[in-house]
């Protein structure tokens, strides 16, 4: 086989594989991730198990690429563009911004894809799943808790606050917006959530 | 049969099936209510299916009498306390500290039975299971909502914000330190959560 043809299949196979977990991550943020099967993916997308298991050799594996597939879309969606935003305090209204209008928008089906998977497996066993949700949550926490931390260093926010304290009275806004949103799809939920959100930041 | 040995056997189907449902709100609560089948139930149980289906029919009633026993439990253990505190803001500020307790006690083995429920179901199709965690979600809002209201009434808040709003933010922050506390059972969560009610309610 000539490294064309070669180069093209791998091509169409990563293409296959994106599209796979395309579905995936949105099947996973309404059913939860414990549901997503090699069986059940494959109906959903009318492929045989076996098409699936060429991808994915277990259902951990998918669960895992899945997870990170979600983290790429977020990463995507919210992180990257409110880094285009001035430091400080226009950073991080831009990071909260961000994350109400990724769950408006519906990037994931089923709202937001890792409070989700943070709720269903945080009462489980330890293992490779829940530790790659987890590990998401971390980077979330650390990023929303710099953010504050840059504010205050540029002046924009009170430096004797506890930055830790604001980072989560903040992010617990949006979780609770999306809640809301999930269940009658009412955009008065995320009304409430800039208030608050406006408040506390014009508080500090 | 005698009146006696009739109200003996009822007395003890009573009891088995609250022994039961305890159970089944505990396994839900980590497990989730989709995966709290009559068979998942009678292996934690060490009871056989058929023992089961005597009390429950299908597994949406053991779910519907799953959700109704929750219900019970978070009544006697955050309500009815809350509701023994003098009406206003004494009141509201019992209710939003008694639903810490219940969390940081561990009433359910994994959390807040409602709020993972609310997480699983939320993107479902509608249905009896669905509808009955989305009354009992409507219900508390409802509560916390009238708290305010009433400690408006009492002039123990601004009566110009919006009780709808002040509800949304301060049952926001229960919800969050519940999400962080079932991670890693750091008790830190639900100081951080305390910290963000007295600020939020002093500041009316």
């Amino acid at each position: 086989m000539t490294e064309e043809l070669l180069d093209g299949r791998r091509e169409r196979g990563r293409r296959t594989r994106e599209s796979i977990l395309a579905t995936a991550v949105d099947l996973a943020s309404v059913e939860g991730l414990e549901g997503l099967t090699i069986g059940r993916l494959a109906s959903e997308l009318r492929m045989s198990k076996s098409g699936l298991f060429a991808h994915f050799g277990s259902k951990e594996d998918l669960q895992l690429a899945t997870i990170e597939a979600a983290r790429e879309i977020f990463v995507r969606t919210v992180v990257q563009p409110a880094l285009a935003a001035d430091r400080g305090l226009p950073r991080l209204a831009a990071l909260l911004e961000a994350k109400l209008e990724y769950l408006r928008e519906g990037v994931f089906r089923g709202g937001c894809f890792f409070d989700a998977a943070r709720m269903e497996y945080d009462g489980r066993r330890p293992g490779p799943v829940r530790d790659a949700i987890l590990e998401q949550f971390a980077d979330w926490s650390k990023l929303v808790a710099d953010c504050v931390r840059a504010a205050q260093r540029e002046g924009h926010l009170d430096p004797a606050v506890d930055a830790e304290q604001v980072a989560f009275e903040l992010d617990a806004i949006p979780t609770a917006a999306n809640m809301r949103f999930q269940i009658d799809r009412d955009e008065a939920a995320f009304a409430l959530a800039r208030r608050a959100i406006e408040a506390r930041l014009a508080a500090l």
